[in-house]
């Protein structure tokens, strides 16, 4: 199944890609959340729509996508896990994976704008394969954990470099602006993603290609991923693990590139969907909403 | 008020000390989460006390304490932000607030065990005040940030220190194991704190004194780290910022000293209750879960 959410910002519906046909289930009673995905919600969805889906009204594929999940507890990412773009930001190859946070609160659907926040000067693309948890996971084996897969989804882990990089400490400060973590459209389950380590992704900025590769290049795969962040800290069924961006990005070229007001981002995964995202400055943008 | 929340796991109901008594307002019908902040629940709850208290069933003190708000969206940990805990740990005074995230699935109740990590040999204590966001805030002025706040409560960052500082990258891998995040007894709502930059805060290990300083010592104060963070991120209702901790910690003395099975950790904040809790090894722990 291909999931996603539609319509306004905070009250997106539930919908499914069933047959072709973009469907809305809202009548199924439930989004896409922790408890769904803990109580088998993807069986169960699956199930009922074989029963329900003629009486599903349609969605026009022009309506708003939401992010493809509800808010989770966490989105944990992964820095560095492409040897690429290890070596464009001047970094050594990490010998265990690199892990952060993003906070929830930047999430948002893959058409969204981009909002640059107040001044920003370095905000930067990254195009990853995101794994959506199914299942709640703790001390998990590499060999059982891609059981643990709910699906996949396309992730853009837009960073402020000056905020990462120069404002001391951290990276979460250049991680977790509005909007920096637009997730979807789809949730593509794991079951249609017969090889999730032989996948093209790609970003373009105003046309032009800036990172092309695939997860096949990924230093620490995803079973990898999931037990090894499964040691350090409970997954709960709908978190995400965003698995890194290849090279590409603003930060490495040179000079740097960053975005603009005015920008077009645009990103994609071989199956699952591709995202188009203006970038507006927060001055833009809050003027508009006055 | 004092909010609390009692019972067991995952099944808390929520609690209220009115006129000395440990209430509980399961009548009220809300959980102390995102919504019931959002949507003035503080002082919504204490209307309908003034009619219901009464009713309400008393809570015997003896009663499991759970963390005292429903899972929030996120915690925000303020690294080094004081002078004696920069110095002991070897690192310079942070010109602007170093902020880091704690997995929600790390909190727990202020007198469940801790539960050291499989393996574990670096789990360290970190007193805490933590401050409970009570409004969405977004580019907050310093003057303005105090209305922000919902009330504070005590926390104990714990911190596997192999985890943070030697396994490559970011903090978070260190701060976020389960139980890593004891918050409460009780959320103490802001009109009942004359001066949050005034309270004694202690830590004990087994009945030694290792923690003692007062919120005073504060490098960056409440309002400055509510209105900094919220240049970088919205802050959701229900949101934690916990404001850092004194010196004091095991990875500060010589030797370092490190939390072992069948040690006793206390704490407590002036007003804000206090915390007691026994260290596990995980390895204990999971047997007696078979």
């Amino acid at each position: 199944m291909k999931l996603f959410r539609f319509g306004a910002v905070e009250r997106e519906k539930p919908g499914v890609v069933w047959h072709g046909r973009h469907l809305d289930v809202s009548a199924f009673g439930e989004d896409y959340d922790e408890h769904f995905f803990a109580t088998d919600g993807l069986h169960r969805l699956a199930r009922w729509l074989e029963k329900e889906a003629e009486r599903c009204p349609a969605v026009d594929e022009a309506v708003r996508f939401g992010p493809c999940i509800a808010r989770p507890s966490k989105i944990v990412c992964v820095g560095l896990n492409y040897r690429g773009h290890a070596a464009e930001t001047n970094a050594p190859i990490p010998r265990e994976p690199v892990l952060f946070f993003k906070a929830t609160s930047a999430l948002c659907g893959a058409n969204d704008d981009l909002i640059l926040p107040r001044g920003s000067e370095k905000t930067d693309w990254e195009v990853e394969l995101a794994v959506v948890i199914g299942r709640r996971a703790k001390y998990v084996e590499r060999d059982e954990a891609i059981a643990y897969v709910a699906g996949y989804a396309l992730h853009n882990d837009y960073s402020e470099r000056e905020y990462q990089l120069e404002r001391g400490g951290q990276w979460v400060k250049g991680k977790s602006c509005d909007t920096f973590a637009p997730l979807g459209p789809y949730l593509v389950t794991r079951d249609e993603v017969p090889d999730p380590h032989d996948l093209r992704l790609w970003l373009k900025v105003n046309g032009e290609l800036m990172q092309e590769a695939n997860t096949s290049d990924l230093i620490f795969d995803i079973p990898t991923l999931i037990s090894y962040t499964s040691q350090f800290m409970t997954l709960l069924p709908g978190d995400v693990i965003s698995t890194g961006t290849p090279a590409g990005v603003g930060l490495g070229r040179k000079p740097p590139r960053y975005l603009r007001h005015g920008d077009v981002v645009e990103a994609g995964i071989d199956g699952l969907g591709t995202s188009f995202q203006r970038v507006i400055a927060y001055e833009r943008y809050a003027e508009t909403r006055e």
